[in-house]
């Protein structure tokens, strides 16, 4: 199933859509943030009528199974340029997860001022292994997403150069990643944490938010992921996305929870 | 007016409160952000009933001006650790911010598993010229709060050592900051684009969220402020607050548009 019939929703009136997880999207059983948020947004864009993030937080309140859910959409302010929406998902009476965000039409402005950074030095795809299962990391719905790690990052849950990861991005079958998909892309990759040489278990998000910065163009995405801070408990991930014409298209950082 | 006062909110009866925007809290007529978005949290943690914005995330909709408002918040969750609330801020029939945030009693763990960063490197306070008006910026609510900026970031709108600020910040009365008084520490100083050497105007915040990572001690606070990415007539400014004992206490990421 594609990334699109995977995130459709369907209108059932006054602020609700009818969705789905839909099953391949989850890992051990629980649906992908990114791919959670993106249905959310999916609401949010319908309600406001502009179809394309910019700037969107989700606050994850409980996991997520394959099954049908319930998007609900609501909009706070339409401006000339940008509107804003809250919108959630529900599961079974459940919320699932809480979103504000605010909406437009992509730009096509490239105008770049000034950037202090460059896309990661990834070799070619094909030679950056395929992020497949392990016995401490099962694959992030692999069957899904094409997520290729640069060779030095090693294996999760091999601790290796730190908690940064870094690799290339594509759906699985090549359908192109639109700015509902970066949703996903900056929630692909395994937690930086579990590079850092630390004893850690499952990492829940608290909460995400995603800057949407230009629409992609087609190809494979240079993604990385950096975490600076481990401390009292908590972590943040810093994720960025680079086009294939190496323009930087999403910025995002989620606060997560370390358990041991 | 301490910050307590000038954000203070009265039960004013189902998920309402009544407060006020406090005249000297704001830049040019218009509310400083973070302060909005303390209000908005005291009423968010009102409503959970738990007095700390873990992560908070507010979009600005309207300035606001001095006088009264109407804080409004509900509860979206509410778990062991953590609740979850939406909150707004109205004044005069419009909404001024819409915000989503996760509240719990600050971690007094003060854990650090790991940090690849280090507090900014400040020359004393008193060697730090306290932020005052210029012809180019006027003062952000100079009688409120005490930013003294590292001599090196130099005069806002005279372009230098790039869009970087750093320097310290406190409550000019002396009051100890607490994880609200954060919310505006995050948002007191000069935007990083104005020492860019850019011909820029006004640069909106259209969203802004803070991680509270701890409670911070009495003291100065120093600040480091970066941005990456000027592009596309959007720029992301990142924050770090750091108290005292040298904890990193919060975090900040702010999107605006960059306008001529």
């Amino acid at each position: 199933m594609t990334f699109a019939a995977a995130t459709a929703i369907g209108p059932a009136g006054d602020g609700v859509w009818t969705g789905g997880i839909a099953p391949g999207w989850d890992i051990m059983g629980n649906a992908n943030g990114g791919y959670l948020m993106a249905i959310a947004a999916r609401a949010a864009a319908a309600a406001t009528g502009r179809p394309d993030p910019v700037s969107v937080t989700a606050h994850f309140l409980a996991p997520g199974r394959p099954g049908p859910v319930m998007a609900q959409a609501s909009v706070v302010k339409e401006g000339r340029r940008f509107s804003t929406a809250t919108a959630g998902i529900e599961a079974q009476g459940r919320t699932l997860l809480s979103m504000l965000g605010t909406f437009a039409e992509a730009t096509t402005d490239s105008t770049v001022e000034r950037v202090d950074a460059a896309p990661p030095d990834l070799p070619p795809p094909e030679d950056c292994p395929l992020l497949v299962a392990t016995e401490t990391f099962p694959p992030p719905f692999v069957d899904r997403v094409e997520v290729r790690l640069h060779p030095a990052v090693g294996a999760p849950g091999v601790g290796s150069g730190g908690p940064k990861v870094e690799g290339w991005f594509r759906f699985r079958d090549g359908e192109p990643v639109d700015t509902l998909g970066l949703l996903v892309a900056v929630d692909a990759f395994p937690p930086t944490v579990f590079f850092a040489d630390l004893p850690i278990g499952w990492v829940p998000t608290i909460e995400m938010t995603t800057h949407v910065r230009a629409r992609p163009v087609e190809g494979w995405l240079a993604c990385r992921f950096t975490t600076r801070f481990i401390t009292g408990g908590f972590f943040e991930e810093d994720g960025e996305v680079w086009d294939a014409t190496g323009r930087m298209v999403a910025q995002s950082r989620q606060l997560a929870l370390l358990t041991r």
